[in-house]
């Protein structure tokens, strides 16, 4: 398979890609590195990232900011750091880039465990990886050509507990090999529409 | 309790006002009609309404909208119409409404079973209507004061299956009246961070 993963040198991206390398044609996109750039904040860089590297089977995109801070703190402005960012970002790669995916290609969307049991400082972090889940449910419906869509929804992962996990309090971490095959089970499986959730409860 | 229904004349916010005002001081707010005029959508017009209507003991919104269409019609813009609306427009409600709510005072937003369960047409308002359910989970971890905050998400509403009912094939209409219990339990009961789920799965 032919994939692209946008975010593809970030914390979770590199263990993506690296395993995808083994056995795919890897294509790594990303803001300051990679095979071809895009900034997915910006739409006009998606489109030329897909006419650049032509029709994809995947589609994998683990990239996107949200501002984090106390509630009382956030202008509206800094709700749109996310709903620009990581929320339209991602929903502009898929309608940008199911014209150029092959039949049966595939979209993996990141949001994170904040959707389901948010933390503090994360109303709109939380709020951007729940409407993701919510979109991926309702673009399976109308996604044609047998083009699939999932999000892969992670705790706090192994790599990123050494800067956030203080802000995790009592988050089992995510092992990086687990967090892998969320991804491979969207893209080597058969799925659409599902939110594919690598938590540990306990 | 003094309660503030923004779009309590509309086809949910009708019943839910005549439901509250037999043992409660109620204020309806409304774009074109009410006590007191706001568009959510302009946040400037929310500030106006709490200085206007003063300290409340619950904020109720049934208000918001969302564009409806084919997901390969839907422009970026088309996206915007619901972010502003619909989403942000709650989530200033409560920016803003915050400072006003009096101490143990609640907010009440509107969602909606395309979060859970979306039909054709609805990539936008499904977003919209998850990103508002982790908000909701989010921003109850915050809220000082003894504030709460929960959503309620029904189903198809019997008072909208003339207009709606053929978008949501084989959906149970919900009465009217367990609808209009879920606002009694988040604005009466003492829960947050709550997702009030009114849903006839058969």
């Amino acid at each position: 398979m032919k994939i692209l993963i946008i975010g593809g040198s970030g914390t979770i991206g590199k263990k993506v890609s690296a395993h995808f390398a083994r056995n795919h044609d890897v294509l790594v996109a990303g803001r300051v590195s990679g095979d071809v750039r895009v900034d997915i904040a910006e739409p006009q860089t998606i489109e030329a990232m897909f006419e650049s590297v032509g029709g994809v089977d995947a589609a994998v995109c683990i990239a996107g900011d949200a501002k984090w801070d106390a509630f009382e703190q956030m202008s509206e402005a800094d709700f749109y750091v996310g709903l620009k960012s990581k929320l339209m970002g991602q929903v502009n790669l898929v309608r940008i880039g199911h014209h150029y995916l092959n039949d049966g290609g595939s979209f993996t969307l990141t949001t994170g465990i904040l959707a389901d049991d948010p933390v503090m400082l994360t109303t709109s972090a939380a709020m951007v990886n729940g409407a993701i889940h919510s979109f991926v449910r309702a673009a399976a419906l109308e996604l044609k050509r047998g083009m699939r869509i999932n999000a892969v929804s992670s705790g706090l992962v192994e790599d990123a507990v050494q800067r956030y996990g203080a802000y995790f309090p009592g988050h089992n971490p995510i092992p990086m090999e687990k967090v892998v095959n969320g991804y491979v089970r969207s893209v080597e499986g058969k799925g659409t529409g599902r939110v594919i959730r690598i938590y540990d409860n306990g």
